[in-house]
């Protein structure tokens, strides 16, 4: 027996509708690639989208086809987010920090047939633009007098020529299935090609939903009185779905562009009152230098989150008493956006800080949809007892079912192969311990990376840190801990595991140092541990 | 092109396992029929609800079967919002405050195979059994000892007795397909037979995820911190849906029971804690005269949550000033839950308390996913310009599209048909103004009941007021003011007039005042206004 309710179904579209009518006079701060700061409102936005949107059907697109961007987070590439997916084209958020070779392969593979660009990002168009398979026109997302002589081999449209051409009254945003395709968002890989995630408008207003209910920030005021700030770049994981959640919260909005210098990201967010950011712990890192050299404070930021890589607990530590910010970690990758929640459990008010910081050190627990598991290395679930690690599994109904033209990805249980190693408290708190890959294997026992790094990166002389195996006669693997130095200091390795040694066991402990200027980082601002791996393949520490 | 993303259907079931899991140690506190208050937590509730869906299985239920439950608010029948859903079957919940002849009817309607009982429905079940006609079996929702001496004409089985029999151990909920019927509840209609509204379990989640959303609930804190307190009943429109929403964002529940008397509410608001509650104004009319007489104030209620009808505005502004609660107002019908929000817009916070006022008085805006508008007599839409006043429509994939066995409801354009007359201003805000069927048409044009009745309740002497069309020769209709004094008051007609005055236009005012004891009211607590008018059929203002 069928409910009788409407057949209607979500989608991205309805979202911007929604914000133009009931959260009209919030506000999008963006940072020009030019530097200036742009101002709209969500109601200014939805026409200027519609009239994309129609552009886009002008120029040849039809329900299916991609358009690609490959751009900072600016006011237009937020354009693009409801332009394209509103009509049914998938919209390709292409990072520009991959290399050159990757860029071709992802653009040529995803069959994109339009690039949208920005200023920031035409010298590398302009390199692989001869290489393009299937790239019929260019678009560059300014206004024409702030267009640059280009030199693509292809047509190159002005965006607000684009816009100025059509007029979008009366338009409504087509309806289609909520299961089409809305994004595509290439991740980079350890080996191989980078594989293509693609999202469905269902799920993004589910992602969108999940991540705007009660419970999943802590300490959250009505959207309305919000102000969210992604520093995650939008092409990484749909900007961690805040160009969804935003307007459908009603929050104000603040994109920093291209760029992420500590101090013009300190400047939006006190210019801009931003409450709630979003990145990764490198960010922190290289801002909280920044603050404590220059004697910054905080007066409104009042969280911030973070996926991906256990942060540092010093950090977090600092953020909280120094600043005032609760740093709020969650587990996510580009497979499963909002899949876990940073909020702490019911009766967690009677918790002692150092007990409510030991949560909060934790990659959050389950978001209401999803479904955490650890396996050994045969696929067998382990116990959630806080002591088994095993590999992380996730399942639900925004999670990655496998990749474009790619059928992997999955178990033969149907969960989605995260890469991470975790282990789950009876509490369902999720621990992260090491990236598969990034395992260190010594004598049969798993060493940590994250805890040994963490461990490191609490001596205040440390900058960053990572730990990467290296081979050993006897032991297989052993540990090899790699720093760079905080700016003037000299802190030798010795010191620095004296400092480690009563954190974490001793079979654990690296045996032995190497410092570095700095290290190389991936295109979405972690460490890049596998060119780490490489250059120190031949290194012995059982010579 | 589709999304790749796992195809898992929303259900119900998820739901109340993530509750178990994630937010297990949150309590919930339901007084029984006998007065006891019964204390569990989710992940007591969840085995038990495992259990009974054995037990259902087990008396021959099959998927789409209805299991009807004639019973009050108590931690059984929030078992059984899962127990029955959760395995497919439909969870019809009848309201026992309905007429003898409409019970039989709806539940013949509906062709309920099993109903649940309490000993508070006990009386009225023994008296409309012999006229069941579909019911194979009664479950009377109690423990053997406290079960009394029953006489009805089919088996009749104790829930406690049932869920003994079963065990849970590795039980999984089944899947199935996400528009699925999950719950039916009747609504009595003005004309005719009570009509069945089917609720889905995707209609279900959505409500569940966008009324947990940030912006919801204004004023709100993490839901782990909340203390939900339906005074709604179960049985009508899905207790508001916070049987869903109170597990999903881990808040602890309260429950009355059958009791709603004012001195009990307050015992549980006050001893239970209670943040924020649901109900009509009827309850808060009954419950502010009880604590003005007994001098009594609340300690952590913080909102309260109405729908339906307008409430009086003396009221609202007396229950924010004096006793520090958010009477907090949305639109919403059986037909369409979670359809409106009360919170406000961006910006809102620099309006006077006056202009907030203003804005809590209305019926709130559309929530993300939900149309409104207004259509006058022919279906052509109106301006939302704060003036034009139309029939109300609904639009969205929560949205009732029909009723049990009767394809009605909605009208051409393939909008809800919702009864109600409104305007829409320019923002968004929703103001009833009647219900279609109690608008007066007087020479033509209409006069809003609501807004007489807010005037005379505006008086202190007012405990109740109704005002009902009567036939005029000239006018076609005019105004009759009908008035349930506050005890002990002596009041007359003519002071009362005198005191609306100043409030409402001069050819709005009622054309006579009549005092009644009290009022019939519905079910479901409104006032029955089909009675008075019935009652009045013949009275004459222009004799």
């Amino acid at each position: 027996m069928q409910g009788l309710m409407m057949d209607m179904p979500l989608l991205i579209s309805g979202l911007i509708k929604y914000a133009a009518d009931h959260h009209g006079e919030a506000e999008v701060a963006a940072r020009e690639i030019e530097g200036d700061i742009h101002r709209y409102t969500y109601a200014d936005a939805h026409p200027r989208m519609q009239r994309m949107a129609l552009a886009l059907k002008r120029l040849g697109m039809k329900q299916g086809d991609r358009v690609g961007t490959l751009a900072f987070n600016t006011h237009r590439h937020f354009e693009m987010f409801y332009a394209a997916p509103g009509m049914g084209y998938v919209l390709h958020t292409v990072n520009p920090r991959l290399f050159p070779d990757q860029l071709v392969y992802i653009i040529n593979h995803a069959e994109d047939r339009l690039l949208f660009i920005d200023r920031a990002t035409l010298p590398l168009v302009e390199a692989i633009a001869p290489r393009l398979e299937t790239i019929e026109a260019f678009v560059f997302m300014s206004s024409r007098e702030r267009m640059p002589e280009v030199n693509l081999p292809k047509p190159v449209h002005c965006y607000e020529e684009l816009l100025a051409a059509e007029d979008a009254t009366g338009f409504e945003w087509p309806l289609f299935d909520e299961k089409t395709a809305s994004t595509i968002c290439y991740t980079s890989g350890t080996t191989g090609n980078p594989k293509g995630v693609v999202y469905s408008h269902r799920a993004a207003i589910l992602q969108t939903l999940v991540c705007s209910s009660f419970e999943f920030m802590p300490g959250h005021k009505e959207g309305v009185r919000e102000v969210m700030f992604p520093m995650a770049p939008l092409f990484h994981g749909n900007g961690w779905n805040m160009p969804f959640t935003a307007p459908f919260t009603g929050s104000k909005l603040v994109l920093p562009g291209r760029n992420y210098e500590p101090d013009k990201l300190y400047e939006l967010i006190e210019g801009e009152g931003v409450t709630l950011s979003a990145g990764v712990p490198s960010f922190w890192l290289i801002l909280l230098d920044w603050l404590g050299r220059n004697g910054k404070k905080f007066s409104t930021l009042r969280a911030t989150l973070s996926s991906g890589s256990a942060p540092p607990r010093a950090m977090v530590d600092k953020l909280k008493r120094e600043y005032g910010v609760d740093y709020i970690q969650a587990w996510g990758m580009t497979e499963a956006l909002g899949c876990t929640m940073p909020s702490m459990r019911p009766g967690s008010d009677a918790l002692s800080d150092q007990e409510k910081l030991d949560r909060r050190m934790v990659s959050g627990r389950a978001c209401f949809g999803t479904e955490l598991r650890i396996v050994d290395d045969e696929g067998k679930a382990l116990p959630h007892d806080g002591v088994a690690v095993g590999h992380l599994r996730a399942r639900g109904p925004w999670v990655a079912s496998g990749y474009m033209k790619l059928n992997e990805g999955v178990d033969a249980d149907g969960w989605l192969i995260t890469g991470d190693m975790a282990l789950i408290d009876p509490l369902g708190h999720v621990s992260l311990t090491d990236r598969s890959k990034d395992v260190i294997k010594s004598g049969g026992e798993w060493i940590s990376s994250i805890q040994l790094e963490d461990a490191a990166l609490s001596h205040p002389d440390v900058l960053q840190a990572a730990v990467i195996a290296v081979t050993h006669e006897k032991w297989q693997e052993r540990p090899l801990l790699l720093i760079v130095r905080r700016q003037g200091a000299t802190v030798d390795g010795q010191t620095i595991l004296d400092h480690m040694r009563p954190k974490v066991a001793s079979w654990w402990m690296p045996d032995a140092v190497e410092f570095l200027d700095e290290f190389p980082m991936t295109g979405t601002g972690k460490v890049q541990k596998m060119a780490l791996r490489s250059r120190f393949k031949d290194y012995r520490v059982d010579a």
